[in-house]
């Protein structure tokens, strides 16, 4: 059970110090750390396993691939003190091959590879805007495969879609899968997925029978390609990007593995995106409402904020009752270290309500005026519900154990 | 339970892009996470909160301090593509102050502030050397407390200081805490937490009494300041650092609170570094042998490696008693998710041990030739007691259960 003191509400989630650079407040990082936690699981029950490839990226690397070159004025450089150039990495193609083409004897057994990263990137927005979604330093996922033949990283493929199915139904926001463009990563095929919303960036043609679809840089016709219904446009928020990149970089990076036939052959890539901090942005932009956040319950940064009553106040007798349910809420399995209680003495219950909406706790439990009667009563706003209701704590504790089990 | 497949082992726990810039690989990055984890919790139980700082710092803070001159040229600086100048960051007094600067109603009520984060730090050393412990990128803790008054401002630095001693107590690595230069960060006085090490570059007066000391670069005497025994001299490795800054920062910033007076008030800081992946490095170095790493145990990659034979000899029908051990090892909470199998099946027992000595998994059991016997047994390997002993099934659980209490 934490105490809201040190103003965290006021705080916010996230503050601009530049244009384009964020500092995630201590309630954004809770958010941050739970959705890290929930991609780490899904990654690691497909077999992803986790390292961490420096930010900066000797320079002589995306030379060799070109890429120096071709990503234009939206790639942050620096050269060091002894004039080598780095590049401030917005995505590690280069690294992680480089560092399996130094593997000293990887053979076909030892693949597939699947290496992942969260870590900071960059790129130097000529308009950083809209916050989190568009920056010029973010926190991205990204991970890399390595098979040794077209079949086996198309099956690491399907195999990694259906890890990044898993996390956006565990968010619980609404998305699709569409066809994509494979751009300046390159590559023989790639998917986007998206949260539909009206102040997305991309243009989607979706399906209104089978769901399948295309960003509309790509799609040429106003039919399905699969089924021949007419397709819809929508404007959708990029969150993940996947990419079977055959030997673009494996090749001319020389990362080869020995073949059961004892031959060296050049690995089959994949890479796959899920832009972490644009996630927290775009969800509740996609969830909330004008005067409430509303997040995903899983990253919320709290799940439960009770509101205890103004000290002096007439309800000041309750204050113990909000101690007493902060403590008791905390013990409940799914909001261990999940509870927030805001007992600060100053602030009237009215004002710590507002500002506990406008942060997006999804549980709000008011501590106030009927909590002091014989029985006393406790208001608990549901904010994913849209409900508010007065409650006897027994009722209470039923309401949250259930809501667990959903 | 996790599988050693994948070439875990060969790919050790660091590994060199270019000078000074190293890859965690997969089983380095779970030995960081696990110091983060000690890191957090002990840093939240002095009620301390965690954000997210940009890397980049915008230059003119820097050029408001006088640090963008002062540094020197181990200050990496970039220009975006509207030609405005950046750091990256080694450390954030100028980024954390303004972030505090702009809290709108900031009041002595609030104070102690203490927020800390755990990120990629740049210093581009003009001889990057012992890999992690002298790299141009590396992982470091920063926490920058706000109080109200200078006597508020020793109580927290004071209570950093208890949290920082638990954090290396836990570690179990021998440490000395001393008074240090307060060099280019500044401020009123500072101390230094080092690991004792013939390859440290710091030169340490100890007493040789009371055990207290200084860096040698502030010592002039060679009698104890303290109680007037003799010093002795030793060379450490510096994992820590604390600074009280006074107002060097705050005041240039404008980080004002309003005191109970209602007057403007300049906050009293301090800050306080500990370096994550130079820990890393510094324990192995400190613990380890010739021939074997030795990691202290709370931050192993994995706690438990579980040698399994090799397929087709002759101890075959063993492999299904290493994975049983390995399955139920993990069931043992402090092991949980904790334990890797070798079932690798090209690799003779012989060969996986060496290699498990070297990556240094506190408890090596290796299932051999003794394991197909009507009572099998198993080798203990216990690296940090140094000892290698012959188990029943049950004995080897009486003592991982008893080394668990201890």
């Amino acid at each position: 059970m934490n105490q809201l003191q040190k103003l965290l509400n006021e705080m916010g989630i996230v503050r601009q110090n530049s244009p384009g650079l964020f500092t995630l407040t201590p309630l954004g990082v809770r958010s941050l750390e739970k959705l890290v936690k929930i991609v780490d699981d899904e990654l690691k029950y497909v077999g992803c396993q986790k390292l961490q490839l420096p930010i900066l990226t000797a320079g002589n690397l995306w030379k060799t691939t070109g890429r120096w070159e071709s990503t234009g004025s939206e790639l942050l450089t620096i050269k060091d003190r002894h004039a080598r150039d780095y590049v401030l990495s917005p995505t590690h193609e280069e690294a992680i091959t480089d560092f399996v083409a130094s593997l000293p004897q990887l053979t076909h057994k030892q693949l597939p590879l699947k290496l992942y990263q969260i870590t900071s990137k960059f790129r130097d927005e000529i308009k950083p805007r809209f916050g989190l979604l568009r920056g010029r330093e973010f926190t991205m996922k990204d991970l890399y495969t390595f098979d040794k033949t077209v079949e086996a990283a198309h099956e690491t493929y399907d195999l990694i879609c259906t890890a990044y199915n898993r996390i956006f139904q565990r968010l619980n926001v609404p998305f699709v899968k569409v066809v994509g463009s494979t751009g300046n990563i390159g590559g023989l095929s790639s998917h986007e997925y998206h949260f539909p919303s009206s102040i997305g960036e991309d243009d989607l043609k979706i399906c209104s029978a089978c769901n399948s679809g295309s960003n509309a840089e790509i799609a040429t016709t106003d039919v399905c390609s699969k089924c021949g219904s007419p397709v819809k446009q929508t404007k959708g928020i990029e969150v993940a990007h996947t990419f079977l990149l055959g030997t673009k970089y494996s090749q001319i990076l020389n990362a080869l593995f020995s073949a059961e036939d004892g031959s060296r052959s050049v690995c089959q890539m994949g890479c796959y995106g899920i832009g972490i901090s644009r996630i927290l942005a775009a969800s509740v932009e996609v969830l909330g409402t004008d005067s409430e956040i509303r997040w995903p319950k899983l990253i919320a940064p709290y799940s439960v904020c009770v509101v205890a009553p103004k000290g002096g106040s007439k309800e000041e007798s309750a204050i113990q009752l909000a101690h007493f349910l902060a403590n008791q809420i905390d013990q409940i399995q799914p909001f261990m270290q999940d509870v927030i209680l805001d007992d600060r003495m100053t602030t009237t219950v009215g004002k710590k309500l507002m500002e506990a909406k406008r942060v997006g706790y999804p549980y709000i439990i008011v501590v106030g005026k009927k909590s002091s009667q014989p029985v006393p009563l406790v208001e608990l706003h549901d904010l994913n519900q849209n409900t508010q209701n007065v409650y006897t704590v027994a009722e209470l504790f039923d309401y949250l154990k259930q809501t667990v089990k959903n």
